[in-house]
């Protein structure tokens, strides 16, 4: 298989030359945006729109014919009238089965917009890793976009980035470099999630001492670290429904393991 | 020991808003800018002066009392007029002892310029590793610019980045992760070299497959991979003489090894 893959450890990275438009391209906010996403699938959320500012959201959720969800947050807080945070605990099936939602992040949704000329855009979390790596094991050019924090490297998204690249690019014979055309981000990216995954650690605990997983500790959300670090228990993939709309859909796909 | 240890790994990381005046900047450019400047050094150079620009570089050296050598690339290639390129094997004691060059190149020197406010600042490679972690082992606040390659991120500056933490910053009681106060990039540049380390191919293997790797190749200077993959077998620092310039000074430095 004649895979490229390229990896953008931040948004910034992708300059607007990047030639995104025969991609496929996967974003990345373990902590917590892309994982809220796959939960609120899982949950039965009807669709999302992502939103990458406050004002935008509360305007699309206003001029709506069935009121959606407005969900997000701020420096890892809740917005001031919104209805959801960014915790995946609070996309119960009770709240948003059948449900449009409108999503603004701090860095998950800009990460989006960015990659927005890509021919397909998937948002994924370790969450729904497995049916991630079924929906594009067979695409020509993958181009990861890690979402980072505040323009900032995210440990935590490079680490799972990584995580891809290893099931889809995986090492040569002796063990030293993954195979296939990838540049050196996701090169940096495999080498993390080796190093990490030879580990006696657990993934949650590896999180707690990221950017991302520090600002949710101090901001009282350490019990989403484990929420987000559970690999591969949501059977589905979350995806934009059509190019040019930051809408996104949860649909199911069954993952042989 | 309370070390902090921050690395950007191209550049463009280091935002205007980032405080480096009371760091020590550690500027790295593998293939091939900082590991010239160690080798000239080694050679008995005396001075480097780092220019931004072919036409700074000329002017300088046409200004100056006794002309400098003039020397640099682009695109991996010596420039047209200049006396000497930036290949590590031009730079002989012969041909460069006692004298004053002047270096511009394609990444190291931008790199050198986006640090310079830093309080002070050093160029390191794999060839003067040892002498350059004595030299910087007592910093509280330790800055790590990889040049990178044409505004994209370069694997081997990142491998040494991390090569730089391991030694300074060695991992804790289980060996999953360094210690001391470090960034998410400086934790990703440490895995990228507990990776690379723990295989058995040798450096200037791993040297190959990156970006800046397959450049030199590619305009035939295969040979300096290896030249640049030695380590510690210079023992002596690179650093800024005074604040404000751009001029490095070799400085021999005994290291027990």
């Amino acid at each position: 298989m004649n895979q490229s893959i390229s990896v953008s450890l931040t948004p910034s990275e992708l300059s607007p030359e990047c030639d995104l438009h025969q991609a496929c391209s996967i974003i990345i906010d373990v902590l917590r945006a892309t994982s809220v996403m796959a939960t609120a699938g899982q949950s039965g959320v009807r669709r999302m729109i992502t939103c990458e500012n406050i004002h935008a959201a509360a305007q699309f959720a206003d001029q709506a014919a069935i009121r959606p969800l407005l969900c997000g947050e701020r420096h890892c807080k809740p917005i001031d009238g919104f209805d959801l945070g960014n915790s995946p605990a609070e996309y119960t099936p009770e709240r948003v089965a059948d449900r449009d939602l409108v999503l603004t992040t701090t860095n998950g949704t800009r990460a989006i917009h960015a990659a927005m000329r890509s021919r397909r855009l998937l948002a994924a979390s370790f969450l729904n890793l497995d049916a991630t790596l079924a929906a594009v094991r067979s695409e020509p050019h993958l181009q990861i976009v890690c979402a980072g924090t505040n323009g900032q490297i995210s440990y935590e998204d490079v680490l799972l980035a990584g995580a891809i690249i290893d099931r889809l690019a995986p090492p040569d014979s002796d063990g030293s470099e993954p195979s296939g055309h990838i540049d050196d981000s996701a090169r940096i990216a495999w080498s993390v999630w080796r190093q990490a995954d030879g580990n006696t650690r657990p993934l949650q605990q590896s999180l707690r001492h990221s950017l991302g997983g520090r600002n949710l500790i101090e901001a009282g959300y350490e019990a989403d670290l484990e929420r987000c670090a559970q690999v591969g228990t949501i059977d589905g993939i979350v995806e934009r429904a059509e190019p040019g709309k930051t809408v996104f859909e949860f649909r199911r796909l069954a993952v042989s393991k």
